[in-house]
């Protein structure tokens, strides 16, 4: 498998709660970064695959497994992968690490199903699926 | 003038940060509710409003003047005026006021501009402005 | 097993994005609204729960399969259950329902366990214990 | 006055809503990015000024002015610049421009205090001061 494609983000303060670390929901925000940054890295770009193809990637469902807390400032590195396709069916995976220590901090999954503006499924278009699938060997 | 319209929240642990109270960019949400809650009770709705009459109202400024800290947990009374309305210019007042004691918590002011699914600007239909002018006398 | 916490709320626009829909990330936040309703059920009260007995109840895990979307308006109800609880770790679980029509929207669980406020675990205090065993029979 | 601090950010879709552009509370969180690249252009950080010098600098007003809609996937430059500091008190202001076409999407203001974590009025430090000022001349 190729390697992953990373990205990183400076934890907001907005991020924050009042326990000091950041909100867990808001690493699946993280997660969605990672996915779009995934795509630029195979050089495609999640704006012009909603405006030109009318695909959308809906999620299905989410999973997050929080290892150690994030804390305002940290610098986070989220590598994403393509774990599974199935047209319409594409599940990410990722894990988000602290930079300066290499911290685990989260380990997720997300499943999505490609569909168009009025929310019926279709195929992810071939040029995607291929990409993809050269990351995934 | 007639009294403001009044609706009620609970402060989500989401809403605050790490300095133990609620971070400032969410009054601005909160402000949103009252909105819509202001609309609710002159018998319209703003997604109907979005929907039919193809009138959307994109804040073209927004202020807050925060009082007092809001924290986890807390009931919040939002009390929400429209205080000038040139179509299609509409501007709403907003006085946010912790429930069990009184305390007022911020100001808020937002400008709106009445404007079609294109951005466009357009007339604030008749039915809303003579609704909204029989609560600013 | 008695009935599960019921609560409702009314989705924001804040809360949606540019699909049209709530954003993915928020039912997490929904699910918080979730827990604090099922203990205030209890009599209890989170922020008492941090502030009084010390204990802070972080996110180990979570889980959300999304249904059907969310729109802006939508009145939602959450209902909250715990499923398991084996202090210091306690699990929920929750069913999110459109409730003009019941529509199921998303189905959710969340792990958490208890720590005082420099995260080292501890127990769950027996009266929350028991307070929630009461609504597992 | 010399350059204002720049800093760069590429809108999430988590920021936008259902009208199709970023909602309008997000420009406030932007500009808390703004405050803190601003400070970290100092050779300070705002993690430390919390921690270590126990200065914390929670908003009192926040004035943003909407010029032109931010999508999704934008560029967003942020200058930030303090316009006016009388310890307790300092005023930054902040412009938000498109990276592609340079253009204004809007103008905001913020007043903040410093204050102690008991949220008492305490100068800004000596250090802060001559460093902001320095930006100022």
């Amino acid at each position: 498998m190729t390697e992953p494609a990373q990205t990183r983000l400076r934890v907001r303060y907005a991020e924050t709660d009042q326990m000091g670390v950041v909100y867990y929901a808001n690493y699946f925000i993280w997660c969605e970064i990672g996915r779009v940054e995934y795509l630029r890295s195979l050089g495609y770009d999640y704006k012009q695959m909603e405006m030109i193809d009318d695909c959308h990637l809906p999620v299905v469902e989410a999973t997050c497994r929080y290892r150690a807390p994030a804390r305002y400032d940290d610098e986070v590195v989220i590598e994403t992968r393509v774990t599974a396709l199935r047209s319409p069916v594409i599940k990410f995976g990722y894990r988000l690490v602290r930079a300066v220590d290499n911290q685990l901090l989260a380990e997720a999954e997300t499943v999505h199903v490609c569909v168009d503006r009025q929310m019926n499924k279709k195929p992810l278009p071939e040029k995607y699926q291929q990409a993809i699938r050269a990351t995934m060997e």
